[in-house]
């Protein structure tokens, strides 16, 4: 379950914090010298509180001048008190810049990021990395179109995905359809809790997300406000830290509370009220079969759980994995390519036993060192607390690969981090969740979530399928266990409580067993027993011969449970988009007159190997590319020729731009060089090894600073 | 445009046969000698006459022998007259029988493919290749999940088709949304058009495709009733050829005359009426945008052909490719997973000068020898009408690479046809089309449509989003063009009939060149001439100052026009449908006491490539099958150890059903054995080599035949 629908996609936790821990210290105690400082924020409330205080010195000594004039003081006292007032407000106004630098070093350089931001989707939009779908129709909010290169590196990146979790992980991958049938999603919950709180103008009918609404207000004032009391200011940052907490009312009353009105038009708004996310839709042709796309890839698999726990031998654990498209309809999409209405899922729902959540492969990542942003830091709460923050091993194993499947498809390391879910953020089922959260030009993006969901899914599906979706564990021998056994008498029921008796039936058989040997005691000793029945909202006398309890020994030959999942599910438009954003810079020409893009993609991601340009135009030249290319086919490698006359150094920057990692130069009919994307580092290698040469770094066998050493350097 | 709404999956020509023909000849002469006999047709209708003129003796000589009683005729003459009537319903009979047998011959084994079908869906169901989406709430019709083995499958197919066609050909593949506006599908014509006649039984409002019905209907009369009177035999077939052009009225009538009622519960039927086959949703919270999930791919490839054009520098041919769901809600899905509703395409998009549709890589794919199913000989006509029956190379070259491409796959080529649509199939502006038809249990089946789609798909979106989507050529030098010019005066129209002065304007403005020059003419010598303007229903008089019209020359720089698109589409579920089929066999077991499933997948699409089995437990073994497994994933094969302790020819027999090509059994801890899966051959290989011998044929650089040669044979 990705991104759970009122969860806003920006971390909206209050302090923004790094800490650096390795993986396998999580079961341990962590040495508090990775208690991160928070100036910056005390100072924020201690400049407010300064500013306040400065302010009503002012005022204070205002009032005071005021006076002076108005009793007709002498002059000499007048102007003495309007020199401390001008100080005064000299003081004020210092803490007041130094309140407003603070407030744009915590927004960190909005204009700078917002500026990057522009030149990256620039270069995405056209190069056709991606452009908004529907254009000539004047598109849709919320749907993107990948064009040849975005597409390429999405199924460069989903290729990966394949290798890294399914392939050595031995997951089972399924293929599911979008049109699901309401039944499976009422069973989810997502029939009647998928939902945002939306508010319309009364006007015009247009919809607005009603937290979106509060979030823009409460930020833009704390951003702006300098003279915003500290009652104020207190209270604004508790509504952006609960915001996803708050009920309907609770929101509208906020908006009525601050007079928030329609952005675009001013006019008054309607109540809050849930908007389901789902697409409806109807399946067959009566008409009488509602169904949804379905808003995440999930249920396929739990769904199927019998199925596959039998493929798999009956055996636990063991992951089922599933790619696919998901389908949400925002209210008000934003963003760009990080909050869309239809996009790529990969999840893995790992079942195990509840018992026994260890990891056989734990071993594997526990030396990994990265940034971990633990409920703790956030809350900012004694750090004694701070032992076995991630709750189990194979959530933490998970977190660990996690790690390396995004730093290897070039995500920047110091811009990734786990945050752990605050325990408001968790449905009341999960045990334990961590985002991978990637800071981009957004902020902090939620890209892929890991949860452990324990039995919740297969519960909910057992319940409302009548299919019990279990799993059995032999015992070595047979163990015998009492079980309690409640047999209601229907016929005495009957005869004593007429058209009653099926619902005080139900009320016996769903006793515990405390009230249970009550019960029997009570019915052993004094023969009845007044017993509250609450459908009937009142309590019968149940008499000896309306009910026998007992308790039974029984042999048991195994244990039979609902398996816990743990759930990887990684948002891959989502991914992308920072992916582009880590990869993405810009150089100076060699006339250093303008600036040119590049996208340093490992090759791994690139949408193209590698590039072939005969030097000049020139037959011989042309023919050499072509053989090249031929041997780059055979080698399986991606890559492109171009044989235009366009001058060497624009077909770099025209490739350097789409991130195409390595060039071949054709400028002999003997040898060619090879260029790298990022050093503009040249070798001269022959034209028998080149393919081999190209598809060994290509294919991420050795580095270009492995190979560097094996051929002679070209100078350009 | 894969699989048109109202083509029916099953080949519906009247005509089976076949014609072995290269591709090269297809522009020239096809020689009479592939002109297939048709015997099987014709005698079944002569003795379909044959059996009428039997049974009308039989009667009439009944009559004869009633009228001889009733006569009181001479006992001898009433016997002789019984005795012939003995031998003619014995004859009547004879022929009753060898009609019998030629319609079940025709019907080609029925229960055989029937008991075949069978045998292979309960293996793919059993192994989890495929199963009913959301069994456990007891699925919903047309909806299927792919399992393991059937996902690996699919991404196997997949990745092929992306190597086979994107990579080898440089095409510009996209990703596009399914979630589509109405738009778009207003333009495309799938709003009006996407539609099956339905019909309700009018007590219980369940719906039928009215084409089934009807078609079920004469199949059964054809197949069961051999007393069908040579008349109703000739309409009946006919009906079934025509049975796609048939309009709601004339399906509707014949419902009637046949009195079909429905298959269920025998009711009346309502009046057939068009059911649109999109699933529809809303786009955003207003609910004032209605959506579809999109019924094929290719639109997302039309609306970008500007985008497209231009990173494809400007130049064509060039083609645009896109893999995604489609979704159509099938009024009644039947055959498992040849109709459902919702499905993988693979749709290509070549886009190419309509007055050059030649290929440059031509030539590789001419020398091809396969089933060529030309329209003439579904109809019988004359074949000197057989030159050229591939409209283009363009069209040609495709056809080829299809060929080669489902063959790689593993598709039978016995088995595969290309089969052109007769004129009646095609939209009004297709130039020709043909499909790639597979045969199963279920008969021929649709798998590609290979379409030239002309410039309709361009030209329909250019209209409606007001966008031109054309192509354009720059003429070496400028080249001199007469234009017409005709300017209506507004004035002197608006001074002379007010407010119909607009519609005369644009009627003028419509005039083709022919009636411009004859009223240039006429208003010349005569000063006037009556001009009728349809949209008026009247005529009116123009005088000579009401418009001017003169020929000007103008020099034109380039040539603007809208390409031409060549479109192959792949059904990929139909495809892996048939693959499946044509891969199974089953073969004794040692004991010759079972029958065994064996899927002979090649290894390129087979889900697993290898298994590791220690032929006993033994922990020395389980540690080298580990290092094996190590080597096999460094080399990128994908494989599974089983070290279970059931029996070696169970663990073969348990993959050889999932088609694992090459199995390991360690039986030593230096070297081992593989076994090939269909000859059940095993050579032994030393450990250290045992990875890199199997890459090599799993990658199909060497075939099992290549490399049984290199090693030891070992026998088992």
């Amino acid at each position: 379950m990705f991104l759970s629908a009122r969860i806003s996609s920006a971390s909206k936790s209050p302090i923004q914090s790094k800490t650096l821990i390795t993986l396998l210290p999580i079961f341990r105690r962590l040495s508090t010298a990775a208690v991160p400082p928070m100036e910056v924020s005390a100072s924020e409330e201690t400049l407010r509180g300064n500013l306040a205080e400065k302010r009503a010195a002012v005022d204070a000594q205002a009032e005071a001048v005021r006076k002076l004039k108005a009793e007709g003081a002498e002059n000499s006292e007048i102007n003495a008190a309007v020199d401390t007032l001008k100080a005064l407000k000299v003081e004020a106004s210092a803490v007041s810049r130094r309140l407003q630098a603070v407030l744009s070093s915590n927004g960190g350089g909005a204009t700078d990021r917002e500026a990057f931001r522009q030149a990256v989707v620039n270069t995405l939009e056209r190069r056709l990395f991606y452009v908004a779908s529907f254009k000539i129709y004047r598109g849709v909010a919320g749907l993107y179109d990948y064009g040849p290169p975005g597409c390429a590196v999405k199924s460069n990146v989903l290729a990966f995905w394949r290798q890294h979790f399914v392939l050595e992980e031995n997951m089972l991958e399924v293929d599911c359809p979008c049109v699901t049938p309401e039944i499976v999603l009422k069973a989810s919950g997502h029939v009647e809790k998928f939902t945002d709180l939306m508010v319309k103008d009364e006007k015009t009918g247009t919809c607005y997300r009603a937290d979106h609404l509060l979030k823009d207000y409460c930020k833009d004032k704390l951003e702006k406000d300098l003279s915003l009391s500290t009652e104020k200011f207190t209270e604004m940052k508790h509504v952006l830290a609960v915001l996803d907490d708050l009920s309907a009312e609770e929101l509208g009353a906020k908006l009525k509370e601050y007079g928030i009105t329609a952005p675009d038009t001013k006019n008054p708004l309607s109540d809050p009220y849930p908007f389901n996310l789902m697409f409806q839709t109807s399946i067959g042709p009566s008409g009488l079969s509602p169904g949804y796309m379905r808003p995440e890839t999930a249920q396929g698999i739990f769904v199927n759980f019998k199925d596959l726990y039998y493929y798999n031998g009956n055996r636990l654990p063991f992951a089922a994995a599933q790619i696919g498209q998901a389908f949400r309809n925002e209210i008000s999409p934003r963003q760009g390519l990080l909050r869309v209405r239809e996009f790529t899922l990969a999840e893995i729902e790992h079942f195990v036993d509840p018992k026994d959540k260890s990891h056989a492969k734990f071993v594997d990542v526990a030396g990994l060192e990265f940034l971990m942003f633990p409920r703790e830091l956030q809350l900012a709460v004694s750090f004694s607390l701070l032992q076995g923050i991630v709750n189990n091993e194979t959530l933490g194993y998970f977190i660990g690969r996690v790690y390396l499947f995004l730093t290897h498809l070039g995500i920047d390391k110091e811009r990734l981090r786990f945050r752990q879910h605050l325990l408001n953020e968790m449905a009341h089922y999960a045990v334990d969740c961590w985002d991978a959260e990637i800071e981009c030009s957004y902020g902090w993006i939620e890209c892929v979530g890991i949860a452990d969901r324990s039995a919740y899914d297969l519960r909910a599906h057992t319940e409302k399928s009548g299919v019990p979706l279990v799993a059995h564990e032999k015992y070595p021998e047979p163990i015998e266990v009492e079980k309690l056994l409640i047999t209601p008498s229907k016929k005495e029921l009957g005869l004593a409580f007429k058209g009653n008796q099926k619902m005080i039936t139900e009320a016996l058989e769903a006793m515990t067993e405390a009230e249970a040997l009550d019960m029997k005691a009570a019915l052993e000793s004094k023969g009845e027993i007044e017993f509250q029945v609450c459908n009937l909202g009142k309590s019968v006398s149940i008499k000896k011969n309306m009910v026998s309890i007992s308790i039974e020994k029984k042999k048991e030959h195994q244990r039979v449970f609902t398996p816990s999942v743990i759930e990887p599910s990684f948002g891959i438009g989502r991914i992308i988009y920072c992916l582009f954003e880590h990869c993405f810079y810009t150089r100076p020409s060699k006339s250093e007159d303008e600036q040119l893009n590049v996208f340093r993609f490992p090759p791994l991601v690139a949408p193209i190997k590698c590039t072939v340009f005969p030097l000049i135009k020139n037959e011989k030249f042309d023919e050499t590319a072509k053989i090249i290319s031929k041997s780059l086919t055979a080698a399986g490698i991606s890559h492109i020729i171009d044989i235009t006359g366009t001058s060497i150094g624009k077909r770099y920057a025209r490739t350097d731009e789409i991130g195409v990692p390595f060039a071949i130069t054709v400028d002999s009919t003997t040898s060619v060089t090879i260029r790298d994307r990022d050093s503009k580092d040249q070798i001269r290698v022959s034209i028998d090894e080149v393919a081999l040469v190209v598809k060994e770094v290509a294919d991420g066998q050795s580095t270009w600073a492995d190979i560097m050493w094996r051929f002679p350097t070209h100078s350009a």
